[in-house]
């Protein structure tokens, strides 16, 4: 019998080295390879043996069926031909933060665990209040704070969470929901809210969609009526989602008036920028936060349009004590001096797991590699692609706008009909070339084309253009 | 201004390549490092720049900035002095599989997002059935199926979720929670299930700890007690958390006598399996988890002791509709062929957030290159190390053990009380040579050691007991 199976650290160097040129032959080489995956349902699982390995396989075997069973049945996420949802983008900085958490291996659940993933997450965080505008009430230094979450559901429901609890006083936690909450969000907002409501207990039922104007964006005084209404009923209306920049459109709710409500309300107000908030890192785009200030939490993802590979969603409170309260548990296994002294941030009681990996690693390898300007550069160029896209479209004989274009999402359709658009989307996803998702607005099929890939530059957008237009006319 | 901020390719190898070394070379070293970060609160902050730069850094700045400011804020969770909490073992081919998945870049929340990623996931879990022994309707291939979640904490609050779905019909989800739900775990059980009670809105108060025996396993006579007590006062009791080796000490429910109770009163079943889950690689412990097959879901985390980075938590359940139906959205958006078709698992139903990233590639690649027997061979050989530190307690005249030693932890005091406990813990992990924590079992404070670090050696295990010998002296 062996003494040991590790992996030698000369092996890990060697292999270590050829996975970095891997990547980076990859990334190269991804423009070319079809965007939207072509294998079929199944296929992957029958390339893959019926069970795990008894004795252990070579590197040279496992980079083999890397190449033959699990590149097929990728979709790529980091092609610059991927226009579809919202990106997932990423950077070289980013992969090599990642690699130092991977390598480093410490779980920050409380402070003492690592200081370091703690306290880089806290002050990185402040950082991108000022990078972006944000209300100095979500720095740490004031009654606020950010904390990084996998995902902009998970900082949503940690916001209703909070929400819920502050307006039962916390009885929620402890006693269980029986008075009858209500939550208020748009007929457009994403649909982590609605998975958020039933996971909070609070029934889909009590979820009021408010209805949307002509751009799409939540109507204020329908809120106002909605709340009165409830109230009226016997309702206790405790969270608001606003949004600003829609999965589905881009819409920007107004925010200046659903703040006002929410504060004279005393209701939640949670703002989900998921892929939107990034572009406030250039100051001409500030207008579409306006009444921030009036909001309780507030979130953006870095790896969506920020260059920060996923998992990256940026968190912010304004009254961290209401989050902490609501999600903070202490069992005598994790007691320890620091907590103690209440010096220190411990982030299990800001999110829902108790684990946690060092992310904060790869934002802070990006702000520093790009710096403030590098960011402000590159998303400013991805809203000029758009808006590029946006004109040729609007100069258009066959296709037209389907809603405004605030930033780098365009939502577009061809004049003819639902069944040409489904097929010009499904001829080109099937083609490879570029990869384009879709919504319905006004109860019409609508193309939707987001530039936000790291490397997608005006020949893939001007490309996907004349791809789009080949696929009507055929 | 420059036409572009991106690193380029030949950048990312040359920076790839040093920081693999990097990496290797504090892999090498991190045993000589002081295990428990000796930082204050406050001092990794004060040494960051107030404000984010606004032009990009050098590499060299940054790498510079990670050996001053960082690394002396972390603490060791890779060191093999690291007997603290559970550990969080890591290995070669999981950093690297890691390494590839953020690579790659790709987010799976639906299987046509990347079909490799939904696929390989489905088909490892089927794996891991196999090789753990675990209830075959745990595979996908029958009524159930696995996966990859960022905790058990996340797992927990998934299959508490299901549980209280399934007692009322689903309509916790539809119309919110009315009807008074009761949940049961011991007084052992981790912090997670109160968590979880609170967040799904069930309420403190109707979460019952059941008590204990001499063993800190669950009374299962008192679980029966108490569930008849709570159906006659007019509760619905809907979910049961048990343990496979709790955080405290490692105790073990009995499944048998429990799940008999959840089958008869048509209770969710949900095991805790964290740590100790991954001692089933080896069938002389499969006797641990006997009764598993009466649970309606069960989790263990590779990222604990199968050396797979954080995070990765294996989430099996009997019945995957009913966790289907309890986590199911379908906005406009995310509409595709292959959803629709039903012939594919599309993750994002399966858990909390919508997103997720490939993070089956590093369970893998940890598969592959160690085969189950090497597995086998490590898991086995920390269970001998620990049996050894326990059998050094037991002869020893000053120490006693606190608790049986069913595999790796060992829960033990000096007999003379809790002052010089709290003070050798004290000691010990202030000087930096090893890392304990400790619980209170039967009202007095117990010191942990567990042993899972990936290269804990005898002699690191020799050391730390002659070093806790020296400071009872002292």
């Amino acid at each position: 019998m062996k003494s040991g199976y590790h992996l030698e650290a000369d092996e890990f160097r060697r292999l270590g080295h050829q996975l970095i040129d891997w990547i980076a032959d990859y990334q190269q080489k991804v423009e070319t390879l079809p965007v939207l995956s072509q294998v079929k349902p199944g296929q992957v699982r029958s390339l893959l043996p019926a069970a795990a390995p008894e004795q252990g396989e070579s590197w040279g075997r496992i980079m083999a069926d890397v190449n033959r069973i699990i590149m097929p049945g990728i979709t790529h996420w980091q092609s610059p031909n991927f226009f579809a949802y919202f990106p997932a983008n990423s950077s070289g900085p980013a992969v090599l933060g990642d690699l130092l958490s991977a390598g480093l291996g410490v779980q920050g659940m409380l402070w003492t665990t690592s200081p370091a993933c703690t306290e880089l997450e806290t002050h990185i965080m402040d950082w991108l209040v000022d990078m972006l505008g944000l209300p100095a009430h979500f720095k740490s230094s004031q009654s606020g704070g950010g904390v990084i979450q996998d995902s902009a559901s998970s900082a949503a429901l940690c916001a209703l969470l909070a929400g819920r609890e502050r307006a039962t006083q916390f009885s929620g936690n402890e006693k269980g929901l029986r008075a009858p909450l209500t939550v208020y969000a748009s007929s457009q907002t994403h649909s982590s809210i609605e998975k958020g409501v039933k996971i909070a207990g609070l029934g889909k039922e009590n979820l009021r969609l408010i209805p949307v104007d002509d751009h799409f964006a939540m109507r204020p005084d329908l809120l106002a009526a909605q709340i009165a209404r409830d109230r009226k009923e016997g309702f206790l209306p405790c969270f608001v989602c606003a949004t600003v920049g829609t999965t589905s459109s881009n819409a920007i709710d107004p925010l200046p008036a659903i703040g006002s409500i929410c504060r004279q309300e005393g209701v939640w107000l949670h703002v989900d920028a998921a892929m939107a908030g990034a572009a406030a890192v250039c100051p001409e785009f500030r207008n579409l936060q306006e009444g921030l200030e009036l909001a309780d939490s507030y979130c953006f993802n870095p790896h969506k349009w920020l260059f920060t590979n996923f998992d990256c969603d940026c968190f912010f409170v304004r009254d961290r004590a209401a989050l902490i309260q609501t999600l903070s548990i202490l069992p005598e296994y994790l007691r320890n001096q620091a907590t103690e002294s209440g010096a220190v941030i411990d982030y299990r009681d800001w999110q829902i797991p108790l684990g946690r990996r060092f992310r904060s690693l790869k934002l802070w390898f990006v702000l520093r590699h790009y710096g403030v300007e590098g960011l402000r550069f590159h998303v400013h160029q991805h809203v000029d692609l758009a808006r590029q896209f946006a004109d040729w479209v609007a100069a258009s004989e066959h296709f037209e706008l389907a809603a405004p274009r605030p930033l780098n999402l365009v939502c577009f359709r061809h004049k003819g009909g639902d069944e040409i658009n489904r097929r010009i989307q499904e001829r080109l996803n099937q083609s490879g070339a570029l990869f384009l998702s879709h919504t319905v607005l006004n109860g019409r099929h609508t193309l939707r084309l987001c530039v936000g890939q790291t490397h997608t530059a005006l020949n893939h957008v001007q490309k996907a253009w004349e791809l789009i237009q080949a696929a009507a006319q055929d």
